[in-house]
């Protein structure tokens, strides 16, 4: 079983799609019980069959709860690709989306995963956290979305030192410049036609999500080319 | 004028007595009044007459606002030095103190920073936020202590890019390893005595916030030694 | 065409198999023309057939030159595996050790980077650099290999602002906990039972290599699970 | 007893202006004796009684030992400013200057702490290892640069983890922007005027190395302002 986090739209859709079109079984969420609607809408009845579409909240603990326990054994898989942007200069964002900012990436992405070690510590689960190339170095106009991802970047450095002997894996995920609706949203006014499409980095991840007897690949950076 | 927040414990109270004592007019501010008018009983009446002290809860906007209002001319120098800490496994941390912390310490500096760049982006003003060593690297049992302050780093990296040409100076600290009330009210039992004191800290870091004609100390990490 | 340093042992002779098993043409470089021999006489005669060996010292500037003069056009890619590793406390390390250990692992990088960027910045070149996760962190009794190693991760990172505008791509790789030969001829007693394999590191890293119309994967991180 | 590097000009040669007025004792060296001599030269007598010039090729293992000879206690304090320039696109650089680069840079810093840990790991020095904003960042034009200055940083990250639990101490400095003698001679077409000067930076980072009982500032960072 695969949890997909985030999967209304973008990357989180599109690995939906790549993953449904192999046959695993997938529990899919969002906020949107209507937009989880119109993904699995879009598979094939054979597709939808291994499916499940279970709306949550991620900034409410109780709702992050929910959602696993629908589950009876651990999965093997929980890609957390929920999040959301907001940019611009940092004296014209307004504090009501700044919260809404801190809530969708970084509230949402402690909570999982506080729920996720609890559960699974012991269990050879492998969290895939996607976050954003802003986790890695400042940007201009990016100041509270780079400030989010930076801390979903500590707080995953800091729980694989938690984690250490445990047999849960976390991999980072850093994709920059992805053309998703995430933009026409954002207030930023950018042109995306060389932008990496959210299939092509759904592509892109899912092969290299890899592991051997030995070794896995523990953070992936995908950029525009 | 020197405006500092946080004043009202730990460094931000040290570094109030040590510029109090040098005569230097300060705007002192912290979320309870009560601990604000003690530290303001603990100044000598000369030192008083230089000292204002508003609380102001850095988490709303208005606040924030309110508090520079006050200033009739730009402040030379902000010291942020307010936020709070918060340990411990992530699966015994509790939803509630999560938000707290994050508000404390995330919240409070976005909105800071908005206000002080919306304000000041034109004058020579100094701004010094101070964070942790946990700003810079993970560390087990503080994930999202790390999380926050991961946080205020990749704010203030990206702040650092939108104010290029601007004569406003953010400076950065990481003290690591202080004995404050914070460890005692952090969850986390771990031995101080070898930390630094924030009156060290607070010595140190005074001296080494210099500036020259052409140049400044824009980053200063202080470690216990 | 692609293009593997290092090809003599360890992570780049297992790309090598696992490349010339796929018909790949293949240009393969070491220093030792027996150890190249050696790596030819394990493929099959039809393997072989696409193969090509070529002794050379990366850290003389004309054999690089020399090595690229070979090909008729430009390489789809250059897989970077050459280096070697030295460790120990410092004040045990010998100068000489030293010496040695800046050449094969910075020098070599250097100056085939910069033959590369010569030859091929205006042709679409990936550019596939296998660093360490010692460049990534500092550790004790690997501190001269970390500094080799953040040397090369320093200019891969300065080179790909060069190259901004260039169809030339620089991928990074870091690998961690890889059992090679390397070890046993590091001076650090280390039980590497539980290491990858390099043909486990070989294997990921060659399906981590993605690219699609508009991104490829930039940054690869392999670790021990 | 302060040992200044790279005194002979620049940054060290500021230093040791600065120390020397306070009738600090010093041990000041670089390669050239008469660029020492030249120094030394500019002290007043008085000045001069306290300070004692010795050349030394940093790069050499034994000048770097008999450096050390001289000297009946441990220092308190080695400031290492040793160090050179050399920019421009990569495939402008010439492999002979690039080595010189390394040795400079690197190989000095690396046989410069292995010999001081090697002699002082049980005593109270503090190591002050002066670096360059080129150790954190990479920076177009200036590859070769950024590798060696990040090679030094790791291995200063590396050290600190070896001397945990020694009284030992490692400062790290990262100046950017210094105006020097030092950019005529790097290739690099730039105007400095707006640039600290040496002195400048000089007296910032004296005044900047402080240590109270339980801490000390363990990194500064100076730019341009």
């Amino acid at each position: 079983m695969i949890v997909i986090t985030g999967a209304s739209s973008g990357l989180g859709a599109a690995l939906t799609h790549l993953y449904a079109a192999e046959k695993h079984s997938l529990l899919i969420t969002g906020r949107s019980e209507q937009k989880l609607a119109n993904v699995m809408a879009d598979l094939t009845p054979l597709e939808q069959a291994n499916v499940t579409a279970h709306a949550a909240d991620l900034c409410v603990a109780q709702d992050v709860s929910d959602l696993f326990s629908r589950l009876s054994t651990p999965p093997s898989r929980v890609i957390h690709c929920a999040g959301s942007g907001y940019f611009g200069p940092i004296e014209q964002q307004s504090p009501h989306a700044i919260n809404q900012l801190i809530n969708n990436n970084l509230t949402s992405s402690i909570l999982l995963l506080r729920e996720l070690v609890s559960r699974y510590r012991h269990h050879k689960v492998t969290v895939v956290v996607v976050m954003s190339t802003a986790a890695q170095a400042g940007k201009a106009n990016e100041s509270t979305y780079c400030a989010v991802k930076w801390a979903v970047k500590g707080l995953l450095e800091s729980l694989r030192l938690e984690l250490k002997d445990s047999p849960m894996k976390l991999v980072a995920v850093y994709p920059g410049g992805m053309a998703t609706d995430f933009w026409q949203t954002s207030g930023k006014d950018i042109d995306t036609s060389s932008f990496m499409t959210a299939a092509e980095a759904a592509t892109m991840l899912k092969q290299a999500l890899i592991a051997t007897e030995h070794g896995y690949v523990s953070d992936i950076t995908l950029n525009r080319s």
